[in-house]
């Protein structure tokens, strides 16, 4: 039976000591990443100059659970576990018969759930002599995250931040600096690439794609410097899965059991992280849970993207992995959710969504301002734009249960507050935000780029 | 013993069902508000036309515990209670044997302690037929706190924002506008003094003494209206308890007893809300503890400004109450910590300050933001300005007890993010921010311009 409360929170003695591994429940894993000379699967020797050993290890490890290390768990306990929250005042408010739940991860250091990896990266690098690491942003925050991250295991960390962002979000570049870290519009004058794409454009408004292969390129301008990023890849969203894991509890707490799964995808981490614990069980024959991905109509790599092999970066540095894409020159029009912006998706993501295990849809950013702001003023949670499709994806659901009559059990992941996105919202009243559409030429001709793969 | 976690969250099943009401505990009361005209005390009528009946009975109440409706003990739940954490990573990076702790009041829809108040306020004025409720704001942290609250009881609001602030944080001002609220920098031609203070001074850089002269004012603009304050008064003091009866439980979760309690004072409200129900323990013959405000040396009222009748407004408008006053002309210089800018202090606070029951000290904005980041860097929390105050007198009390070798335990109200106050951030890191010091003529002036009480 369901509790009557509202807010189920989690001591931090019951919290996961372990990431739960999706790729040991998957009877089909992925396909491998490429490397970008020889078309040949990498090997952990090819991403050693970037990552860590631990972190490789990670990425093709097959084993379920993998221990978070005593020393990120301490860091964990400044803000985790994060609150679950029955949304009763949202419920009322749209007179739906469902019982909807967020999973709020905006209490963390930088209001999201990027620290969850970062602090792992960050300790990890640490522990194998890493003296700086570089990363992109794009609306943030993940630089913010990683500075965090790094000023708590003693790194240097240097930030390319997507250009539209840097200009629109001043506040958290602020927070980067509050946190020790050096932030750098990308594209910047800092690395060949990114002189490169000044000098087709010099008002390049960048891309994720862009600020990648500039962090990467700058991995080798200094001895001891290592490369991190925020998403896309296996051992990140591994990370994140203490998220799903935390709210597995949760709901135990509240007497109840998910019906559907809301999460939205940029790169596809906190929709990872929050979905694959409760996949899992269901891949093991537990409980079968729908699961929804919402993602942005003006980047939609999951419903309008091909699934292919490309590179993670628009540079073409990184190894060539496949996944839902839009092709790594696609640049999407700027839009307020500069952390859905990514051209490609997880390929972990990319490979459940091909074994029909998830649905995806994609909203325009209007209706999800709209619901965001039905949110803040009903749970008193101003959402970031990111997470906001989130929020529209659960409102629909919620309402699509509501003409139905049916009392499903919704859970969504709030990854983020707007706190530092409030611009956003200005420019929201102000009626100055636009459907950001998709052009049709644009993607034609960023898919005809893909790279070819026998 | 202590316990060896982080954070000591208290479920809502346990959160106060009371407030607690200082005065009932006080052997002395403080002396009584006098009406501006006569000059005697004044009684309920006089207020009738600004508050709804039921808050002005808890402003004059001396029953120690007042329930707090169900109505608002479920807008409540949304955020509240609210953790308390031992600051370990703080403590170690100060090397210091004391215990640190702090009560984070920044997890509320709006960032600070504010709601607290603005959520039964709202409530009685709703209950009571109010329509629309005025008032005024200086960081926007108390404006945002009532749009919120008067959002979830239907309620209109109108915000006067002193300028300065609203200049200075426009992120506040957006977030007024998702609650629903309605802002106006103050001075404001909207009000006769209004442009009163704009004819003197069309550059006037606003006071929260000109807002409030200027909200009280608007009420008779339209009928229905009533006036809300953020701080100050006794029920606003009173409403905040919760945070101190929370704190209390939590440290018996952790074992623990405080030896020195600390919070920033403005108009009094985090501060008293914070200490009072470990006074009136006290008081009652518990446990003694030392009990430190503390406030900014460029608007100090209880380290340098005099004990008299005053009003509370620049305007003169309001009853006069016995306080620590800076004098009601006083303008501060602008500083970053616009909650911390009012002339006067809580007449509470005031009061058990001249009981010697707690001491106060003032700080300098540098020190305060240098303290701020320190505990960023550590704690992962970035500070309000406001909040910063606290931050630096819990850590030169922590290294105070270094010099001594003394293991006590620190207990502080952190009562708010800085998340809408970045661009302070960016102006001390970019060297703009500046000691703000007291101008010992202005003071002498204002307070020469105190009212003549027999």
């Amino acid at each position: 039976m369901s509790s009557t409360k509202t807010r189920f929170l989690l001591d931090e003695e019951n919290a996961p000591r372990s990431y739960y591994n999706l790729l040991a429940d998957l009877k089909t894993p992925p396909p491998p990443p490429l490397h970008p000379g020889t078309m040949k699967p990498i090997g952990p020797d090819d991403l050693a100059p970037l990552f860590p050993k631990a972190l490789i290890q990670q990425e093709v490890s097959t084993e379920r659970d993998i221990e978070i290390p005593e020393a990120v768990r301490e860091v964990y306990r400044l803000y985790r576990p994060s609150p679950l929250v029955r949304a009763r005042a949202l419920e009322k408010a749209l007179g739906t018969p469902a019982k909807l739940y967020f999973k709020y991860e905006g209490v963390s250091p930088t209001g999201s759930h990027k620290p969850n990896t970062a602090i792992a990266q960050a300790y990890f690098n640490a522990l194998e002599g890493t003296k700086r690491l570089t990363t992109e942003t794009g609306a943030g925050q993940w630089g913010s995250s990683l500075a965090f991250a790094g000023q708590h295991f003693g790194l240097e960390v240097e930030v390319f931040m997507v250009r539209v962002s840097y200009d629109q979000k001043p506040y958290r570049r602020a927070l980067m600096e509050t946190f020790g870290a050096t932030c750098i519009p990308s594209p910047s004058p800092r690395t060949s690439f990114g002189r490169q794409v000044l000098e087709r454009d010099p008002q390049s408004p960048g891309s994720l794609g862009i600020a990648i292969s500039e962090a990467v390129e700058a991995v080798g301008q200094k001895p001891g410097s290592r490369y991190a990023l925020g998403s896309v890849l296996n051992h990140v969203l591994l990370h994140q899965t203490v998220v799903g894991l935390e709210t597995m509890k949760q709901l135990e707490l509240a007497g109840d059991a998910p019906d559907i799964l809301v999460g939205c995808t940029g790169g596809g981490s906190n929709f990872g992280g929050f979905v694959f614990p409760f996949l899992g069980q269901q891949l093991r024959g537990g409980r079968a849970v729908r699961i929804v991905a919402v993602e942005p109509a003006a980047c939609p790599s999951l419903t309008k993207g091909r699934y292919a092999y490309d590179f993670g970066d628009t540079g073409r540095m990184t190894p060539l992995v496949k996944m839902h894409t839009l092709g790594a020159d696609f640049l999407p029009a700027p839009f307020h959710a500069g952390g859905l912006r990514y051209h490609g998706m997880s390929p972990l993501v990319s490979h459940v969504k091909e074994l029909g295990l998830i649905e995806a849809r994609a909203y325009d950013q209007l209706p999800c301002f709209a619901a965001a702001v039905q949110f803040a003023r009903t749970e008193g949670i101003v959402p970031a734009p990111e997470a906001s499709h989130a929020v529209k994806g659960a409102i629909d659901l919620a309402l699509e249960c509501k003409a139905r009559g049916e009392a499903k059990t919704i859970v969504f992941n709030l990854c983020g507050h707007g706190h530092f996105d409030m611009q956003a919202y200005t420019d929201y009243f102000a009626g100055k935000l636009q459907e950001s559409t998709l052009d049709p030429k644009a993607l034609e001709s960023s898919l005809g780029a893909l790279p070819t793969v026998r």
